[in-house]
């Protein structure tokens, strides 16, 4: 018998990303919505996905959600992508803007799978760190991208896992000083409340990723779309899989959009549990959340890893940054129902009284 | 305004697969199965859908999908890989056995996307036509394997668009030759009943792809699966995006699997309208099929762009590779039903007579 050759040892280092997923009563580890999408819209959903025809490819663009995406937006089809997530659409990037020889200008910590798309697509990456305080160091930023060899920049507003948004008037000078694409992940978006939107016809290097796996409920489904300029949008369609979005997602993601008014109250009640959150963690000796526009905090904590144990025993999952780096001490709690978050507070308490 | 600096000037040439999916009245153009899934399957699909968590994300692997796959093909849960569709585990290869500096081994003409992925991934590609029948150039191939510098092979079998299996002896042959990854694309394997599955366990670098897309009518849905030596899915696993398969999609695939007797029927009348077809093709003047083992026959025509318009004009969809490399003068027809193939056949009949 052969052997098999070795994979691509470019790959050998990849550590492939791992959500850290385990069994727990209260899943607060992966800033999704707590509540699932509503009975009612449920109901619509199942309705739709009772015409579709099983047998036939999906619409390879979903161009039905596109319009509908884009005209909520005040934005013509061709602006818009839909993608398997908004993780499919972060590779694709990689994929077009990336690529042997070409360079990516990450800010971490922020979310891991950036650098992983990049060593996927040979991209070399270029690292500002965070301040202490997890803003960005802005003027290093600009000073680097004076180099011109920076091809793509993702900053995530607000950033995860550290939970701020970035400062709009950094990102239009950012916009101004490079032509590099400057990707805007918008994941938690109808947390912040804030968007680049109002700036995309202006600058046709900004591109914004948005998710349906946060505020509407939809991490099961997959379904991330794009705004970007036409030209830029093309390119990405160019190295995207014809069939990604699957036709029952495309119909699921459709109704929760239609319907995402209904998503209000929650995403409301998330921000004022984090409000509430914030306070009981600044409250408590020897925990220092972050301030976040999210639906996650960040809090340090002395004895995070085995905080976290006491945690889990307790029922509670949350996630366990303190070996990664730059993260040292970190723990990031998901915002969930006010039963999940007491049940946090309460199993903290309980952690740092031991 | 800034502009936006171009993609990665080596996906420059890149031309995106396009089905070419148009409206019709009889669909034969993309090898879909005719028949959706069975009402019963599809009553249990929804029953069990209903359970799903929408706003909680997928199990990455799909490991209860794996197993009952696994276990009724004599596996281990780590010999099968599911994907979001055959094409993903396809672009998977690609990236894990190629990338820059490495080489994918093609037998044009055949399924386009697999030099696509090799663009996309900046892999070299060498070829080795198929002869003017589209069988396999065997000596060649085993002769070229010898230079050691080739690193995955794809062989499809039935291939695609041409419709024949590979020898299964020569594929023997091949594994011996080579520590080269090679990929047997079984796509269609519920139509021609072979399968190099018996030969896994002595082939360390044997994979096998397989896809819910066409016989098991779940194109919509998007489902593929790998077979391979735990080392080889480890490493593709590694490549992939770790939420690529939604949670739906993974309930339907399951239920469609545990009932896959039920698609038996549908495959046989498609089996058996093959054969009808292919003597009907066979018949006509200035009519030349190839033998088929899949759920579609090529066939070359005089006109045959002209013959394609006139079929479309009459609401038959069958695909045009009239001007593609190595296929110059053949439309491809998918199986359809009964009631489809007499469509297209009327269809094609009238188009001989202008």
């Amino acid at each position: 018998m052969r052997s098999v050759r070795s994979a691509n040892p470019a790959l050998e280092t990849l550590e492939p990303y791992d959500p850290k997923y385990l069994p727990a009563n209260a899943f607060l580890s992966a800033n999704e919505n707590p509540l699932d999408v509503p009975a009612d819209v449920r109901l619509a959903v199942k309705r739709e996905v009772r015409n579709v025809a099983f047998n036939r490819y999906p619409d390879p663009l979903a161009n039905d959600l596109r319009d509908l995406i884009a005209e909520a937006n005040g934005l013509d089809r061709d602006c818009v992508l839909a993608g398997n997530g908004g993780d499919e659409l972060l590779f694709d990037i990689a994929l077009a803007w990336g690529g042997p020889g070409r360079t990516f200008l990450n800010l971490p910590p922020t979310f891991s799978v950036y650098e992983i798309n990049a060593q996927l697509t040979s991209t070399n990456v270029v690292r500002i760190p965070r301040r202490a305080d997890y803003s960005i160091d802005e003027e290093a930023v600009l000073a680097r991208v004076e180099a011109g060899d920076i091809d793509y920049i993702i900053v995530t507003s607000p950033n995860n896992p550290t939970g701020q948004l970035a400062d709009e008037a950094f990102l239009l000078r950012l916009l101004d000083a490079t032509d590099a694409l400057v990707v805007v992940d918008e994941a938690y978006f109808e947390f912040s409340r804030r968007t680049m939107r109002p700036w995309l016809e202006k600058h046709a290097n900004l591109a914004i990723l948005r998710t349906f796996s946060k505020a509407f409920s939809l991490a099961g489904v997959r379904m991330g779309y794009l705004f970007a300029d036409p030209r830029v949008i093309r390119e990405v369609a160019k190295v995207r899989q014809p069939y990604s979005v699957d036709a029952v997602s495309q119909i699921v993601a459709r109704v929760v959009f239609e319907n995402r008014a209904k998503f209000e109250p929650g995403i409301k009640a998330i921000i004022a549990e984090r409000g509430r959150l914030m306070n009981e963690l600044g409250a408590m000796d020897g925990v220092r959340p972050y301030p976040s526009d999210a639906n996650y905090i960040l809090f340090r904590v002395s004895g995070a890893d085995a905080v976290w144990e006491r945690l889990y025993e307790q029922g509670v999952l949350v996630r366990d940054f303190s070996h990664a780096p730059l993260l040292e001490g970190c723990l990031r709690v998901s915002v969930g129902t006010r039963e999940q978050n007491d049940a946090f507070l309460a199993a903290l308490r309980a952690a740092r009284k031991e």
